[in-house]
This record gives C-alpha cells, structure tokens and sequence, in this order.
C-alpha cells in the first residue's frame, strides 16, 4: 500500500505567521536580482543593504496527489523605487491545480496571470480568502506598512515553476503611485 | 480545455468564521440523531429544544482534482449528557484525499481514524494547523466555552462518506469527566 503520512499538527501565530516548528526559507533582496522593473533602483538598495523581503514555511511530505502541503507566507513591508516587495511568484509544475491563500494579517494583493494571458489582482485584507484556480501564476504583494501573513494550502505533488516569470515577471506590476497602490503594465513582458 | 474555476476572493472573519458571501449549511441537534452514545440523554434534549450545533460553508467548484474547496466551520459549545457538541464526521468518497484545518478561534479537538484502525485526536488551539492525511475520517468536537472556528481546505473532488460513521460513528468519544475532556472507547463501536 502507498505510504501516506500520519495525523499532526502545527502551531502559526494567527498575527505574525511564525510557527514553533521547523526553519522559514528566507528570501533576502539578493535573491531578486532582476525582478523589479527599475533596475537602478534595485542596484541602488542592494548597494546599502541586504533586507529580508519575505519568508516562508515548506512541509515535507509525500508527492502524492492525495496529499496537501500548508504553511504560512510572511512578506515585509518595502519598495524598490515604487513598486512594492513582493514574492517570486510561481506556476505550479503540474500546472492544473489551485491553491488557496487565507490572509491573516497585513495587506497587499495576490497577482494571478494564466498563460492565456487572463489576470487579476485580488485584494489581501485579514480574513480574505483568495483562491488561485488551476494554470494560475500567483505572486503576493505588500502594499502596506505591516507585514503581510498569509496561510497557504496546495497539492504536494504540485510543485513550483518559477522560469519564465523569473525572466520577465508578471504582465502587470503593481506600484506606489501618489501615495497610493496603483497597477501597470511590466515594461518588461514581452507577448 | 477543461473549463475551470475564476480568481476570486472570499472574505470569513478571522473571529467568528462568518462570511459576506454564500449561506451556511445548519446541522440542529434534530439532525444528529443516535450519533451521541447517551441516547437518553438526546432525548431529553431534543424535547426541550433543538439547537444549532454546528454549522459550515460549501463552495460549489468543479469537481476537477486540481480544484480546492475551502471555507469555514463553526461548532457551538455544549454538551449531549457528558459528551460535547461535535460534527457528524465524515471519510472522503476519493479516499486517499486529505484535507487541512486551521483553528481560529476556539478550542477542542480534531478526531481522526482510519479503515487500518490508526486513530488521532489533534488539538485546536487558535493557530493550530492540522493536517488530515488521505484515509483518515475526521470530526470537530467542541469542548470548550466559545465556538470552535476553522478554516478547511480540501480537493474538489473528494466528496463525503457519511455512512459508516452515522451508524456507529468513531472508535473514540470525547467526553467531560471531572470538568475535564477526556479520551474514552466507544461503546457503540463493532470491530
């Protein structure tokens, strides 16, 4: 019989998302080389510091269709010139299936782009549940001043596939614009 | 192409569970007949009144295994003869399909067990994430004072077994013994 993991339970704090079991991946500015649309900006921060952008928890469990995979999501507040700290963002590898991202506290968006080149940003509030239906790319934005926590569920078989938004990012950015959250279009996509 | 689900975005309060969209599904006491192990105690019950004992939110999504269906429960507090207000329980139909609940508010516990006879009772305490691996039936028991509030997720296509659990329902109870909530066989249960 295939093997299945077993009953557990882990603890993350309702308001700042940290969980008394298991090591966050942290992703620091260095890590986004590229990724912001204006470079010079970028080059500029990167020149004075190092922050930590946001962090993440990553269970292991079996590759298994049947199995779900849980964590939270933890991105700081910041900008790079105006557009806000965000994550990578990513496609599934086994590109049709969801996930679901309950926002605990903070604010922002969750940026979605299919490869038909259907989007939508979806508002972040506490208690906003945003679904990211199959074949969806999905990358989460802060827009405020807080941290943005965010408790996520996807297949464990699922995957990540970050290629091709790594190289020219999402279709639409989403940046500060007269003291307020505005979204463009990404000088950089490329149809 | 398959025809899947549309970005979207549902908000549930982080305190009470409640949303702003979609009605609860409502399960009174009237709807839980002979699954409490005190029968007469039921019946007294259920003379003097039939409250509302839990009650929880249904996505309708395709019914595609990249799907997820999310939303929340709430159980109420209370107590049938010593045995606390608790869900109906329920295997997937797909089996080896597992599902994620995460407390918000609230205490008690998540019952689990499956066909092998491995069993679990994980512990909500607001922030705890427990994870329901594929074969395992599951319930929410309520043994505290306020409503026990959780967040799920689970595959759109995993669908509810009632059956077997409605007759003689888990191989466990939790009850309160000595104003305390205690893990004890039941009676009811046939191997």
């Amino acid at each position: 019989m295939q093997h299945f993991s077993q009953p557990f339970t882990q603890l993350f704090d309702l308001k700042n998302g940290l969980s008394d079991k298991g090591e966050t991946t942290n992703r620091y500015l260095s890590n986004m080389k590229g990724m912001y649309a204006d470079q010079g900006a970028y080059e500029e921060a990167i020149a004075h510091d190092n922050p930590l952008v946001y962090e993440f928890y990553e269970l292991k469990l079996p590759e298994h269709p049947g199995e779900l995979l849980f964590g939270t999501s933890i991105v700081y507040p910041g900008k790079v010139g105006n557009e806000y700290y965000m994550t990578k963002g990513h496609f599934h590898s086994i590109l049709e299936t969801g996930e679901v991202y309950y926002c605990l506290s903070g604010e922002g968006y969750l940026l979605l782009e299919n490869p038909e080149g259907e989007w939508s940003a979806e508002r972040f509030t506490p208690g906003a549940a945003v679904y990211v239906p199959p074949r969806y790319a999905h990358r989460s934005i802060n827009t405020g001043n807080e941290p943005l926590v965010t408790f996520f569920v996807f297949r464990a078989d699922a995957g990540h596939e970050y290629g091709l938004i790594e190289q020219q990012g999402f279709r639409k950015l989403i940046v500060e614009e007269n003291g307020a959250s505005s979204i463009i279009d990404n000088p950089k996509w490329i149809e």
